[in-house]
């Protein structure tokens, strides 16, 4: 069960959401269950097709609504602490009238994240052509500007997934399928979180592959090992950290990875580097991809330098080209630039780091060499 | 990994989806990730803020628009093998727009059911004013009239959970919590299936929530218990089956219950009994409601009798009030009521059954009495 910040924690955003609502001539929110509920009110009340919606109108109470078969678990939230109303509907009724309904028959309404085709739809048909747009925009600023006790639990998460790593180089003998040390990993992982978000453990070709997840390949000494780990913990804040290591020890590895390594560890650095308010989230993807390309692997290179994190695993800002989006104070997000050599390896160097003052901190801490 | 049909079945589901826009009129298809997308190509691609969408024009070859990170992936799938084409994107590129381009440039485009928010208002920006519909609704008569070879697959899963509930009896002794009841739940489910879907066992007046999942309560002797469990496995097709049990034995229980489960298993009866081609999914709502509200306890049977299965848990047809669709041969729906006494105890019972020529036939088979 998640853990919950003071009841005025969600007080506080609940009423500055509405006041987003306000300054940006919205009627209202309408939210499904997922981050922006957990954000909003503590509740991680589990969606299907069944809607499932907190609807905050720019003036007035929000009201969650919720299928009777899950009033119950509203329970672990602070939802019943909060000036939120309940209203438990049952199966045949009009849930996505009754959600319209509680807005003002004015302006444009605000969807959350997680709705689906369905929900949105409907929702629409009941707004009759009045406008819908993306509540993810309306609360980015929000989302994205961090206070104390969030970057306090990223922290916490940040040294869980470092406990994590430094377990790894135990784990990576030859003789061993991905799948094992994934098994051992995700032990650990739950260990020292709540629950597991994600475990990459891609072994020669297979680190190629960025989204790989593990499969029953066996590691062979000099085999470069991609490991990309996430889990959740407390109010449901992500952990998420990679290191590549190298089976039997760097002695074995292929020159060229070792030479590419140095190159990627200068890229993370250069990222690192350029990251501080008042910079763009493209400057610092451009930062890191400018070093890589100057070394000729620019093409290998295949995704962007970074992604926002709290209580999604990706979320603003997105740390890649076309970004112009300015980093303040708060801010949290990957930096993880990769290389990419089909057939051959894969490598990725990935830390948290959040926005300072005067520049950034990186949360995650783990050695960051080729081991 | 999931397992696939052989490609020709994909094949002929992608020509029926486009058949299905001509005949609907609609440009075509565009479809996220999940079970649609299982369905139509045998891919279990995982979906995040990056778009992966199966794009079928109404005429014409069907493209896959993938992130680069990601089309590694497709190879698990009957893709490779299929007219379809695949294109890789890189971020920063404009995915929505590259869908929407996919598509003849009139008539209405029908959306995934598990495209969430920001996807659904981009595409609908590309579209400019375009309608867009559900493609869960143009799809609907094709996703609920299972074939054989599915019905096969939901056979396998519903023998599995059969097995599953054998061995249930022996976990739940006074002393133990659900939780540690559930862990076991959690490795059985696993010994026969490829993923655990969910695992219920609400003990005591838990079981009055039928949603409740598990916790650190402590069994006692004449607990009633309700045990609804589901995984799934082969291509990813869905078991689902509650059955109540009293912890000690029936002796133990509260008479009421006693008697409430004689009601209940009339009620599920009912609904066998009605169900058949020909007749509306309502009606077997009705057939199992009247029963039990009859016998005095319809304000606590609060949710539909049943809902679809395949390769989403929940799907049509719902067995539901207001539902007129009349069921067909190859329908697989849950025959589920349940009757709920808050303070007190739940009772649920639970099977999976096939909409056969003349009646209906139950694919899960594990005994129904209160034990």
């Amino acid at each position: 069960m998640a853990e919950l910040f003071d009841t005025h924690v969600y007080a506080r955003r609940l009423n500055e959401a509405a006041r987003l609502c306000r300054v940006q001539g919205l009627a209202g929110l309408i939210i499904g269950t997922g981050p922006e509920l957990a954000y909003l009110t503590g509740s991680w009340l589990s969606s299907h097709e069944r809607l499932t919606a907190l609807v905050v109108p720019a003036e007035g109470t929000p009201v969650l609504l919720v299928p009777g078969t899950d009033v119950g678990d509203i329970a672990h939230s602070a939802v019943p602490e909060l000036d939120v109303e309940v209203r438990g509907w049952n199966d045949g009724q009009d849930t996505h009238g009754m959600a319209v309904g509680l807005l003002p028959p004015t302006g444009p309404v605000a969807l959350g994240s997680s709705l689906t085709t369905l929900h949105v739809l409907a929702i629409q048909r009941h707004l009759d052509g009045r406008e819908t747009v993306a509540a993810a925009t309306t609360l980015k600023e929000l989302f994205m500007r961090k206070d104390l006790a969030e970057v306090e639990e990223l922290h916490k998460a940040a040294l869980a997934i470092d406990r994590v790593h430094e377990r790894v180089p135990k784990l990576l003998r030859a003789g061993r399928t991905e799948a094992q040390v994934a098994a051992d990993l995700h032990a650990l992982i739950l260990k020292e979180h709540d629950a597991v978000d994600f475990v990459i453990v891609g072994s020669g070709p297979n680190g190629a592959n960025p989204h790989h997840s593990h499969s029953g390949r066996v590691l062979e000494t000099g085999d470069v090992v991609v490991v990309d780990v996430g889990g959740t913990r407390g109010p449901g804040y992500h952990s998420d950290s990679t290191r590549t290591y190298v089976v039997g020890g760097i002695d074995h590895a292929d020159p060229e990875a070792v030479a590419a390594y140095e190159v990627l560890a200068q890229a993370h650095a250069a990222a690192v580097a350029q990251a501080r308010p008042g910079v763009t989230a493209a400057s610092v993807d451009a930062a890191a991809r400018e070093v890589i390309t100057r070394a000729g692997y620019g093409e290998y290179f295949i995704h962007r330098t970074g992604h926002g994190i709290g209580l999604s695993t990706h979320e603003e800002p997105y740390i890649m080209a076309g970004n112009g989006l300015v980093l303040e104070p708060g801010m949290c997000f990957s930096i993880e630039p990769g290389i990419y050599l089909p057939g051959k390896w894969g490598m990725r160097l990935e830390d948290i780091a959040v926005v300072s003052d005067n520049g950034i901190e990186l949360l995650t801490r783990q050695q960051r060499d080729l081991r």
